[in-house]
């Protein structure tokens, strides 16, 4: 797709987001909504620096950002309707001169620090302000085709980086070395930069489900965990995999085996209308009847877009009513981490699709010996 | 310095801020503080993961955070006095049975969101939460000098990926290239990562004051700015270099020679003391005498430790109060930003010394031709 169709329809789809929030805020009755966060208002605006408010009304969207982003406003942000900018080092006052005929606002209770909303009450009265919980994440969840190209191509360049750093891993270089490598050849294959900062995690290690790569070096017999995610347009992909330097234990292999078979059926569960707590207990009763219940302590998985971590969490405490729809990217993730021994996770990325999911990330699940 | 010394004086300096906080909870008759931002956090416990909420009572120092933690926690946290764990998917539920007693409770209102002000409100009945600005700001804009030391050695890290990355630019690389390079050096020479994602940006996009590296080509007669930072044990450097690929035009020369100055008026009006303000003026009113006020939209510095962006803030809006202490470890970053053609910023680290200060990093300030 050229970037400039990209660009066209990730604008149509920040305007139909910006209708159905409206129609969201009709319902409740408000006259208009405040926006603080900063992947909220890139979904709506374009906008991608890390200072900006929103403020969708009735007829107008009111944008704000200081004069450090000036330049990258005019080059960034989508053609919306009615849309003014303001360019202002005192943001909420800004806003308050559009505020002409508001009674009630919303803001994200989740996003907007307690400090802020003081001083937009004291700014915005008579203006009430009202929480509004989730109220942007419903419309991210299913993304729009141009972002699934956007986020096929993130996982692409993350699965032909893991290839590419089997090659450059040495017993000896340090758990750091590797991150570099990855790092480097991400953006090499065209990531704009990490979607976060590379785990590495090796040995007795990788038993730390986030431990950040460290000065460790790996070496022969070691399990090594390399969790990465690339870039593209904002857009993320977020992969691991665990390889074995030299020969693997038959303990690891067993282990692996347990940790690829629940993955491959929480893959399996993923399809439209599905809850999100049923996704993580098809992989969650698959380790624990196999015994390592007590070792895999996180969620099997998360949604995936502008941010790393978005709506739906595929978790065991997710609400019975959270359900996968058409179009939702989600990483299925689980491990196992047995505390001063070692760890295993894999991790994939999923578009659901009419009736399953499509793998987006395609380096092989098998478990590799370097 | 060996790292377990390192690790005694952080601890040491974690000890004495929470000391420091209690005086001032004890003269606001705050009965204790619950904490949220998680930099200020990690200054005062140790612990480098995304998800955690700090209690500190009168005697007791609760800290919180989930279960994929638990194994770094047991690495990371200082062995404070008073110390109690909890690890919990509830962490509000979890601090709350550690109230006894406590009638009016801080908080950090400029990083608690109202949503969580509101679930602590409930949990915490019928202890009171009251807001207190700036809680911690106060106790880390002076560093220790194991802080010192590891940021000393983060700008050296810093200058040395420069000179490295010197070595690799050549015409037609793109940006994104470049700062693969950047990134992967500054690993390979003893950086954790990325300060922040790095920022390259060449030509008009020079006049981009945060532009992220993007896929523009470098050519001949082009500036490049380079921005980027190192990590060493979570402390922060933060450096920028514009330089020329190929001969500078005379107009390059002149505008470089003008941040140059005004970046080393800036960094000559360091030491303790001295207004915030009067650093920013230092640069800024070399610069508007120049001709070039309009360019030059941005504060001349900040303040740099487990954030890349603290207190001080070296702006024209800092309060005339707030002034420079010794220890206290500032970036000074001027820039000129002509829009449509190019753009030069040059920034170097400093820390306050008793009479002056000392320049962390040590990369040449004059402008280069490659």
């Amino acid at each position: 797709m050229p970037s400039s169709a990209v660009r066209e329809q990730l604008q149509q789809a920040a305007q139909e987001r910006i209708t159905r929030l409206r129609e969201r805020l009709e319902r409740h009755r408000l006259g208009g909504a405040l926006l603080s966060a900063l992947p909220h208002i890139r979904y709506l605006t374009g906008f991608s620096g890390s200072s900006a408010l929103l403020l969708v009304l009735r007829e107008q969207v009111h944008f704000v950002t200081d004069d450090r982003y000036a330049e990258q406003v005019r080059q960034e942000l989508f053609a919306l309707e009615g849309l003014q900018v303001h360019i202002s080092r005192e943001p909420l006052k800004a806003l308050a001169a559009a505020l002409d005929g508001v009674s009630v606002l919303a803001f994200q209770p989740e996003y907007l620090s307690y400090g802020t909303l003081l001083e937009a009450r004291r700014r915005f009265r008579p203006v009430r302000l009202r929480p509004l919980r989730q109220m942007v994440e419903p419309l991210i969840m299913q993304k729009y085709p141009a972002e699934i190209e956007l986020m096929r191509r993130a996982a692409w360049i993350a699965s032909k980086t893991f290839e590419a750093v089997l090659e450059r891993i040495r017993e000896g270089m340090s758990e750091r070395e590797l991150a570099a490598e990855l790092s480097y050849l991400a953006r090499q294959l065209g990531s704009e930069g990490d979607a976060f900062e590379p785990i590495v995690a090796s040995g007795e290690r990788g038993a730390l489900p986030h431990g950040r790569a460290s000065a460790k070096r790996v070496r022969a017999g070691e399990l090594i965990t390399m969790d990465f995610g690339c870039l593209v347009r904002g857009y993320s992909s977020d992969l691991t995999r665990t390889v074995v330097l030299g020969r693997a234990s038959s303990e690891q292999r067993r282990v692996y085996q347990v940790v690829l078979q629940a993955q491959e059926r929480a893959i399996g569960a993923v399809r439209p209308g599905v809850a999100a707590r049923a996704v993580d207990a098809a992989a969650r009763e698959w380790i624990t009847a196999a015994g390592f219940g007590e070792y895999f302590r996180h969620s099997v998985g998360h949604g995936l877009g502008l941010s790393v971590h978005e709506p739906p969490a595929l978790s065991p405490r997710a609400p019975a009513r959270l359900r996968l729809q058409e179009r939702t990217v989600v990483t299925i993730e689980p491990g196992i981490y047995l505390p001063g021994r070692f760890g295993i996770r894999i991790e994939d990325d999923l578009c659901v699709t009419t009736n399953g999911a499509e793998l987006l990330t395609t380096a092989t699940r098998e478990l590799l010996s370097l």
